[in-house]
């Protein structure tokens, strides 16, 4: 299993008038969360897409909001890889307060696809080998 | 069953490098469906916050994401309001491009909360009288 | 002259703690209102970067914000394109609450740019024909 | 002269199709770097809303886009506050790329205003001590 935290801070842009962080921005949450484990493991996203070509559209998405992140929060993104990924990588991501309360967790799963052609692939090799040291 | 159509147009700056409309925008044209569903019914989303001081917070929010959206797409946002609402609603949604193929759909479940506490609460009577007509 | 008026209602998702749209959207009502009088004239956006390969990316952008847009606000974009677009393209922007005050307003000039080089570029002769009859 | 540097990612969901950040997106990395200078002396600014119940709306701006930022790139915010508050602040921030080329650059006014009736204020003691010590 492939696990990394990473922190963010809830930036005033991304509140609302309730005074939360929008339900709408948990998605960037995610993201910044998965993108930062590829660049921890060796294998920065932005790789797959100069180097390879390829590029990882979601395909899915589920969340749950247990509790309200607010301005100035600095959240940790807890970001795991459930398994090794072949067609498919599923992520799931869980936000913690500094608390260590857990605010939103969810689960995500991304297809890998030819940049030129829209088309499905197979992940890069040079992924595999960068996550194959944690399954 | 309350269903309601609205068209929202694919702006620039919530595209992606991809070219496609950014997946964590989405969550953003569910909210303006269920808003401009409410407005239809007569009965404004503005109105449950400075009237009834109610807000309605997402708990739970799934999305199936099949084909892209593009810059300038004038998508559907079809809403449809599943139940009538007791201590929490159920939206589905859906969009549909220009030649009315599906591109995502998804369901979401709010709560009713009161803004001072953030506690939960029924349903403001306002909303129910205008809801009941669909059921 | 150019002048056309678009209306765009305030999201939820575009708000802050404040209460009030956040000063970081502003922009995005600049570009709607841009491409909606692009589109009025028989010449929209898209058809510059599909057909023509030409962008349009933003050289200097200046903003007074006089009073706060607010939540379920529908603002009235009003876009004048001041000169005959040469090299460059100057837009002022105004945006009006529904009691027609003025709440913000902005100058912003364009440049147009070939998609493939980055480099600048003349604007596309369809845009120039579509635009003159205002001049 | 107080000046601070801060560095953040450009993300997915900043950039638009043309591959770079979006240009309604540097007004947030300004807030950005306004928020974490005031950090960095010691009076956050959430503590000038919680504790103070002042808020800064911004009055004006103005930004030169020199070079794009693209995904991924780590870029330098710097921020510097020109003068000593009065009515008013004066910031002016710099973006910087990983070569120390400069992207963008701009100005921003801002006021205090009372959170509760919305009128102007004068600056909050904590904020006049923090900052003395750097003019």
């Amino acid at each position: 299993m492939l696990q990394f935290d990473f922190k963010k801070r809830v930036r005033y842009g991304e509140t609302d008038q309730m005074g939360y962080l929008y339900y709408g921005n948990y998605a960037q949450y995610y993201e910044i969360g998965r993108v930062e484990t590829m660049r921890h493991i060796g294998f920065p996203y932005i790789r797959m897409e100069e180097e390879f070509g390829v590029m990882m559209p979601v395909m899915n998405m589920q969340m749950r909001f247990l509790r309200p992140a607010k301005y100035d929060d600095l959240v940790t993104i807890r970001t795991v890889l459930q398994d090794f990924p072949t067609e498919r990588a599923w992520f799931k991501t869980e936000l913690y307060n500094e608390k260590g309360k857990l605010l939103n967790a969810g689960d995500i799963r991304l297809a890998f696809a030819d940049m030129k052609t829209g088309k499905g692939c197979p992940p890069p090799q040079g992924l595999l080998d960068a996550v194959k040291t944690y399954f």
